[in-house]
């Protein structure tokens, strides 16, 4: 069964570049109708297309048949409880994201590998001084969310030399890497590993789950890094895992709270890198063809890639 | 022809773990004599291990058939005139050196690219402010030199997504590469590059290559990467450049003088980072096993791989 696409309307309430997304939109579905604005009417919209949720707008679209999301991340629409009940989500699964990715934790991972700022605090000093070095071979990297940005992520890695492992709520299948899956594998999975790249979204099962037992199993002197969400890290176990040495540095773009409150203690750390949820931005033109192929398949009467399973939370 | 190879001696005259490296040899040679300190008789040693060259050591070896250089660079060598003429030098291919070159390299462009030290410095100031991005692909490098490190290391950083361009003496064909052979093909190699990354042995065909007229071809505010030689870059024109905004930063492992004097200005800026001559150390038992490969080649009567041309300088 095909579905009605005759001059359907679609919402574009993305909070930054909404007007980029639009323009973009109206190349890729020119039979489509698409707004920025609610219009009097919000019954006329099928499609919406959403960041970070304005309160009461997904209740005034009482036609709405599907919710795009600019993220990957979707814990907010769901914790908002805001989107009907049979709506699909579908989340944002885009090759740029993706790149962004990619690009971000082999930044960090390398920077940290090869000591970049331990040589810039050297520097200050004027100190011409070694500090011992290993080849990426030598070390082994544990990503936790080995999904669409961690199943990559964890490729390019060990194209960089690392011996990677990677870690799943299914099994996985990557070649190259030594792929773990469940809760009862987490353990095996992290044990020994100089580095853990977090991945994860934000659910139930994933909330908490780097705490002070997970880090001792890592390496002495292990580095986090997490590109996933803030709840999955227990703040306090971190910050006294780098204070007794069992971690050596962190590489965290996103936390519980965003933006990062001043008064945040890793603001002043200088064994932690603070960024503002920066890793990888959505951008407009892969992932308007993304959703525009969302948008195809739906009216195909498919359902489209990436549709999120409320149960399990993304 | 094979050459005699009766338990040859062999000197390892390395200023760092010659201990090491000579236990090394015993295993990969044990039909040779591997000794580290010159024998009363300097007449029996045929085969010299050195890195720096302590001055009047090869002059007092009369016996010496083959030089084995510790380093990938042998200006040093070159230029001390010690070396006996006909006795070839066989410089350090080893690809351990290769895998911490790559490394390094990709570091600090990934590091300059995701704006890692922006991040530190907005950090500094408590302030939540995302940069502006790019993905790789929408970025351009560089590699001058594209020899034994330079190929690999463009490869990766076209793995990593960047548009790579090589330039070397001769013509390479690197896959994936836009390569360029010889100095009129120079201009076009660099013109717009984002990056410009370094991997130039010092001779005299590349002492004082990176200029002001060469950086002014770079797109504004790119970043420089030196982990070849010092002598390839102007100093004053490389800090002038980075003073008026043409670059944003270089990355800087190797320097006219090592180490680096107390009062070079390069020391005192956040915009260049030093590292002190540490991007691919030589590692013990890559390299031995290599070097092992050049002897039993020279006594099988064959040319070693990767004997330095005097006339070229490398
Ligand atoms: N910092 C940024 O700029 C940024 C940008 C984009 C995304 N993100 C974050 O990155 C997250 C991941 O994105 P994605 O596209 O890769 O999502 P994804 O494809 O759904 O991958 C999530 C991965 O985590 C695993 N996982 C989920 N719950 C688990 C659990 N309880 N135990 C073990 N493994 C579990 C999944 O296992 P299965 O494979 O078995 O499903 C999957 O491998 C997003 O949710 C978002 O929060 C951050
Ligand atoms: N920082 C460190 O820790 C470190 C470690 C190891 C090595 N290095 C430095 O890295 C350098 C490169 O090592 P490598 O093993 O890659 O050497 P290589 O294999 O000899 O490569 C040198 C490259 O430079 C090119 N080249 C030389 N002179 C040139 C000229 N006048 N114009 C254009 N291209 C020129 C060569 O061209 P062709 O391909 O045509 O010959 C070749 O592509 C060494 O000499 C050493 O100084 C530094």
């Amino acid at each position: 069964m095909t579905r009605d696409s005759t001059m359907k309307t679609m919402l574009v309430a993305a909070r930054a570049n909404a007007d980029a997304f639009a323009d973009r939109f109206r190349e890729e579905l020119p039979d489509h109708r698409i707004v920025t604005e609610i219009p009097e009417d919000g019954s006329s919209i099928a499609y919406a297309v959403v960041g970070r949720l304005l309160p009461g707008l997904l209740a005034s679209l009482p036609g709405l048949e599907l919710v795009l999301s600019l993220n990957a991340g979707v814990e907010h629409l769901i914790a908002s409880g805001e989107v009907p009940a049979g709506v699909p989500i579908v989340r944002m699964v885009d090759p740029g994201l993706v790149d962004g990715m990619v690009e971000w934790v082999a930044a960090q991972v390398l920077a940290w590998h090869r000591n970049l700022f331990t040589y810039r605090e050297k520097q200050q000093r004027t100190a011409w001084e070694p500090a011992g070095e290993k080849l990426a071979h030598e070390r082994t990297v544990t990503v936790l969310g080995a999904g669409a940005l961690g199943g990559p992520v964890a490729t390019m890695l060990a194209t960089l030399g690392f011996n990677v492992r990677g870690w799943s709520r299914t099994p996985r299948d990557l070649p190259g890497i030594a792929t773990f899956a469940g809760t009862n594998a987490l353990v095996k999975a992290v044990t020994g590993a100089d580095v853990l790249v977090s991945l994860l979204p934000a659910t139930a099962g994933t909330t908490d789950l780097i705490d002070r037992a997970l880090l001792d199993r890592l390496a002495r002197g292990a580095f986090v890094v997490n590109g996933g969400r803030g709840a999955a890290i227990v703040d306090a176990d971190l910050i006294a895992a780098l204070d007794d040495g069992q971690l050596s540095g962190a590489a965290l773009d996103v936390f519980r709270t965003e933006p990062l409150p001043a008064d945040d203690p890793y603001w002043q750390r200088d064994d932690v890198l603070v960024s503002p949820h920066v890793a990888a931005p959505t951008h407009v033109a892969t992932a308007v063809s993304v959703m525009a192929d969302s948008v195809r398949a739906w009216e195909r009467g498919e359902t489209p890639a990436h549709v999120v399973d409320l149960d399990r939370g993304y």
